[in-house]
């Protein structure tokens, strides 16, 4: 019971990305876990090994990482961004809380990464600068329901919205719908930033009003964030400008 | 013109937590304006100014630091977390809007770092695995009414929360009335997490029921998470639990 099983956060994309310690955990593992497309990232050495999976298969990757472990091999999750954010993390838990007793004992250690929603908004200024949620637009492991409450609840409570998972092949629609259900609560300018594969080449960042929001700005690899009715544009001569959400909000007048 | 202001987030902690592209920021910089505590951080050379700051001082601080970019300085405003997450981002970018309008001509280069909830997360399991929310308990920049509508919606909607601010000095009774609030909305085995100081040698975790979860627990370096419905613990024999919010919401019975 002498193995090891870090989860690792890269980040959104390039090297410089990572955090000491994410660094730190890659270099001390032998054996590697992970979407094969994150894997591809890292630049192993001879004697670390990659065993890289398909999407959808997060608990069967988790479980094959922790049997891995319970052999007493050191062995590093790889997740892309932070692992704790619609990642890898909850699905290592998961498989912990129902699989063998020995699990349990495993020295089991998480490593925080720059999730996708913190890329994205350095990159054009602050837009989660005042209060915020995460919501997964994905409705394959919840009811889609329970996704439209959601957007209404935290856009009429004046949040910020991070959506992550906006849309898939296999989930075409969501995002559009999600706009739809937005347009009722929020004003017709609200800011609406669609941020894909930050810090990485293929990376494009596109700032449009929420009447204008297209879903088809959006891929797998973008995050999308919603203003609220405080968030603001600074056009800037020459260079592109900055959005941001007040760090005060008004006070009611009397 | 050819200043550039670098706003970099270190991250709650350690060294190991700043990613490659925030040291080379810091590498790059020498005029170092912030909180004067997390400049005390930094290792800074020969020739790397401070311009340390009390709290509370976020608009002069950025002015001051936009002045000197204007300058022609290389100038980095140091943010603990992530700038973004009710940190300098926002303020900078308040102060630019506000400002001369050569400001707006400034290069301006956001650095994401790893905010504190990610890192508390990380220490206790997955508990911000699924949809969540960031709210900040300071009705210092907003009315209290607004936080209060914000704590019963997000919870209410069966998103985790990460509280910021919890508490200071100057704010003593928040925290203990947001217990008050969310104990109407939500279970009393609901898990709450105290993390204080995640990297640092003062760090301390604490997890409590929602009925027991006390205000005195948490000091202006915790950030408080409150779990969902769906949040579980996972006892661990001879290691702390963990704790997470599964990735899957139940589908509502027919």
């Amino acid at each position: 019971m002498s193995g090891r099983l870090s989860v690792v956060g890269i980040g959104p994309g390039g090297p410089d990305q990572l955090t000491g310690e994410a660094r730190d955990a890659i270099a001390g593992a032998r054996q590697f876990f992970g979407y094969a497309p994150y894997l591809d990232r890292l630049e192993l050495e001879a004697g670390q090994v990659r065993h890289g999976s398909d999407n959808h298969q997060e608990l069967a990757r988790a479980s094959a990482a922790l049997d891995m472990a319970a052999e007493g091999h050191d062995v590093a999750m790889i997740s892309g961004g932070d692992p704790g954010v619609f990642a890898m993390a909850a699905a290592v838990c998961e498989a912990i809380e129902n699989g063998p007793p020995h699990w349990r004992a495993l020295d089991v250690v998480i490593v925080p990464g720059i999730t996708a929603m913190l890329a994205v908004a350095a990159r054009v200024g602050a837009p989660l600068g005042h209060d915020f949620c995460a919501l997964s637009l994905s409705d394959n492991l919840k009811p889609w329901t329970i996704i439209e409450k959601r957007l209404e609840a935290c856009a009429g409570a004046g949040l910020v919205l991070a959506l992550y998972n906006p849309v898939s092949k296999a989930r075409p629609w969501q995002l559009g719908r999600a706009f739809e259900i937005l347009r009722r609560v929020l004003a017709p300018e609200t800011l609406v930033i669609f941020g894909r594969a930050v810090g990485r080449p293929e990376e494009r960042i596109r700032i449009a009003p929420l009447r204008e929001a297209d879903a088809s700005l959006a891929d797998m690899a973008t995050c999308v964030i919603i203003g609220s009715t405080e968030t603001r544009l600074i056009d800037r001569p020459g260079r592109p400008p900055l959005v941001y959400s007040p760090r005060s909000s008004p006070r009611p007048s009397k």
